[in-house]
């Protein structure tokens, strides 16, 4: 568990200390039988040069150093490396001039978001299903004490790593990644904010996973959850077959009404559509980060508000609540 | 767990007994701390008649013994002891001559159910909230050789018993009823027929709760479920708030052909609706048997479309589908 | 589990049901993970004649079967057979004429026995390390009601299944064996007699394993508990070093004394050495159904009071003792 | 679990951080029923006067702050206080000028081990039952880097616990107790060296005593093993009954000698006695801090070489060992 002791030993003193009952297991279990890419993910980050920087600028794209403090030759071998990590879906990152075009321009989704936050200066953030981790460099910028990204990805670990080293330890030693799913997580009660984006579509029992993040709200603490809906009133829900967008796995896809309706029944208090949207076939597409399909390629060719399968195309709604 | 001895030798030599993993834990936690009038309600079976009868007729009326076999104080004492037991929800019984009024036409159920069930003739049957039983004496009539009910209800299993022990060995020894949830069941896969009636609206996760009845079927069984439904197409899914028909605990409420979808979206095959009726005032009614409030108290006195809350008022389905 | 289908019937019919919540995982991961040579050992059983006979007898040769309710080629047959389930430690036995001949005399180790015996007449008895079950039929024949072994060795469960398919079964379904360990059973407090022989001197926690045995037996049961001992008084305990008499995992050996000191400290009643004597060369040795090294090998060529490594030679004492 | 924060993040970075698996959720139950006087305990910490001081001497008299450093007043506070906290066993100690004459000079002991330690320099140290905590503040004294102290004692702790505030942070800060017991350590092999002094005769499976004790420390590690011990040669092992020396709970009373055999047989290289002692009655006495009996009060008024019970009177013996 050496990969995380910094990150255990934050967490020991932070309001979340609870989570010490179980997560360290979880880590041990995870260490214990990885995905098989795993080491040689963990490889490429051993190789990629050692840059010292004091700079980061955590906005739009998120930078890490000055490209006069990288020789070309360093961006080289970086991009050579970096590549090796594909796919790269959260972003964009640039890193001493290198710059990754991620499949998906999540600071769109941030600039949806993030008007409707509470105030994140000094808090604890907790951001379950955090990818790259990308938005957890946004929840800092935003003012965030300390930032905690849970994905089982053992990918995503690995992008994270990559731009975690390149920090200033002022900014890296206050974001956190733990590669675990939020099963096992106890009723923390104790982030000030929990955002969950692109996740609950996924699950089997989305009540289940709402009662969840709900569980790990200290009181008056703010939810801000995004997901695909379909259109309709507070009484429809889709469940697509097999396949939605030729994703697996997609199981519940409520109407942003029906999502509120919910939250709830669950005991939040005042949920509210904050965004609504279709993705764009600008927001999420290839690039050389992500060479293989993306949105384009899962709609009907004919019809772009229709999957390729028939449903209606997904719409991404945010909205927010408190407990 | 002396209680559960001949049930469990019976387990051990059925196609289920890999439910003995679990099994016996369970009831020992159950034995050790059961609700609190358990111990009262056992009671009352010992001080119930010990009438010796070879008659049974597993009819609309469940019929135990025949009124000559018993005398007027014995039924007096019956009706004394029994009465403690309510309220009796599931029925009716005739014991000896006593007729037991349930809060259900259990029977008008099963006839609606009946026409649809494969050959349960020589087969395992599982009936999962069961109740007071009575569809399991049912299910026996219909030819099954032996029948297993789970409800965690310590009321439920009491009123069983109280059949049970009057009935002939050569039925009564058939008929098993174990005072547990579905949630820690082992994937048996080898029931012939799952029946759930009335239970899954009461489930936070009905996906979970649905792949839990798959995983409990041999390949090629049946399953018939029956539960509150809306109107609606197959992406109508409502959920009421804190309560629906006076009822806490309600969740999903799906109409019957997203029921379906979601059937056929966890594997199962051919989901078909097979009755698809609101209750009406005579299938479910206060009795002498059942002191309490029942459907008519729960509908709009002006509106009897509309629950005292406002919604739709229950239509029940039945689905059959297998795997 | 349904090789063990009819015993686990018994088990919850029996006052050991409590150990049906441990019993059951500990026989499926058994099932889930044997010995390499399992299957083979259970395909000989099938293999073996099917032979009726209502005849045993189960005296100091254990005795199934008459020589003319079976074909000299049916012995040739079997003697094939189960000399594939070598090596054969407890015995003698004679099925159908064909004489097991096995590396222990434990015929001689009954006698000793059994002169202390409380009366086992319709009593439970439990053999803790019962190896091929020889014992357990001596225990039948002297009254018991049913019988339970347990014993790890997959080896001699399959000896004990070649025997008991054999028996006539109104004395088979009496006997049953489970190959797991002491450690999760629950404290029974149901049998009336306890037996342990020949394991005490494996244990690296004897007081552990005593303890256990204690918790297994009903108030007022007896222990009958036989094990290696070493010349001394109260305060003599010998642990040899990685080898006793060739045998790994030995770890404490008392002398009778201390051993009596040990069971009072417990809280058993009136310990008592009934028996005390040095294994002779005639009761443990190499024949034609144990082929290996026996006691002969491990004791010191020119002084037959030492083992090979020079300590004393094993000498076995027989305590009995009541809780 | 705040009480722990720092420690636990302390072990997050230390090479014993697989101890994360287990401990959080042992101090969660120990927090969540501790002993019935443990908040009162509790609440007499935080009544101490708080007194600044950068003074420390980790002598024989284990001394934290100066006599000028604190008023008569505070003095007077402090030794009620600490008085609530009785009985003191292990000591002395001198905070601010108020002595605490604990019932053992455990200086003493400290004395006859301290020669025979590996160099404890930048060491990580861990003692099992270290009581109040005085042999920990010994060990840093003698260069150790960190030290870890584990006793399911609550009062100890809290001993422990006054003694660590009036320390300066940079020595309390590096000694870490622990409320829980051995046994569900993970196998860290991570110590450099490990102590138990005192614990031994209270195991009823001493090997697996010694055994965990293996497991805690790293290759070539040092263990400092002191126990009660009799008089006698390789094969002797006294048990005594229900008590010795007045104390219940005490199980193998080794000779030294048997001892070093145990040890060997478990694979500890090089056992050897370093010190061999009756206890004095000047070491172990009734002081103004533990004012109950105490070993004069054990020990046979007529003949000091006995037990009250009769048994051989407590040897000590140190011995040390590597792996």
């Amino acid at each position: 568990m050496e990969m995380f002791a910094k990150d255990l030993s934050a967490l020991a003193q932070s309001p979340h200390r609870q989570w010490l009952t179980t997560l360290p297991q979880q880590l041990n279990s995870f260490l214990q039988s990885p995905h098989g890419e795993f080491k040689k993910w963990q490889r490429v980050l051993k190789q990629l040069p050692q840059l010292d920087t004091d700079h980061a600028s955590l906005g739009d794209t998120v930078q890490v150093g000055l490209p006069e403090q990288a020789s070309d030759s360093d961006r080289a071998r970086m991009n050579g490396l970096l590549k090796q990590l594909q796919p790269w879906r959260k972003g964009p990152f640039d890193l001493f001039g290198l710059f990754i075009d991620t499949e998906w321009r999540s600071d769109w989704k941030w600039q949806r978001v993030q008007p409707h936050l509470n105030d994140l200066s000094g808090k604890q953030v907790l951001d379950v299903g955090c990818g790259s981790g990308y938005h957890l460099w946004r929840m800092l910028e935003a003012g965030a004490s300390e930032v905690w990204g849970i994905d089982p990805g053992e990918l995503f670990l690995t992008q994270f790593q990559a731009i975690k080293q390149m920090m200033p330890p002022s900014i890296g030693d206050r974001a956190h990644y733990f590669p675990v799913g939020i099963e096992h997580m106890p009723s923390l009660q104790s982030f000030d904010t929990v955002f969950s984006m692109g996740v609950l579509y996924h699950r089997r029992s989305p009540l289940e996973f709402l009662q969840q993040l709900k569980s790990l709200l200290r009181s008056g603490g703010q939810l801000i959850l995004e997901t695909i809906v379909v259109e309709g009133d507070e009484t429809t829900v889709m469940m697509p077959g097999e396949r939605y967008a030729q994703m697996r796995n997609v199981w519940f896809l409520p109407s942003a009404k029906a999502l509120c309706v919910w939250l709830e029944r669950l005991g939040f208090k005042n949920p509210e559509i904050v965004d609504h949207n279709p993705t764009t076939l600008d927001e999420q597409r290839s690039t050389e980060w992500m060479t293989g399909e993306s949105l384009k390629d899962f709609l009907d060719p004919n019809d772009p508000k229709k999957t390729i399968e028939g449903y209606q195309a997904p719409i991404r709604a945010i909205v927010k609540a408190t407990i």
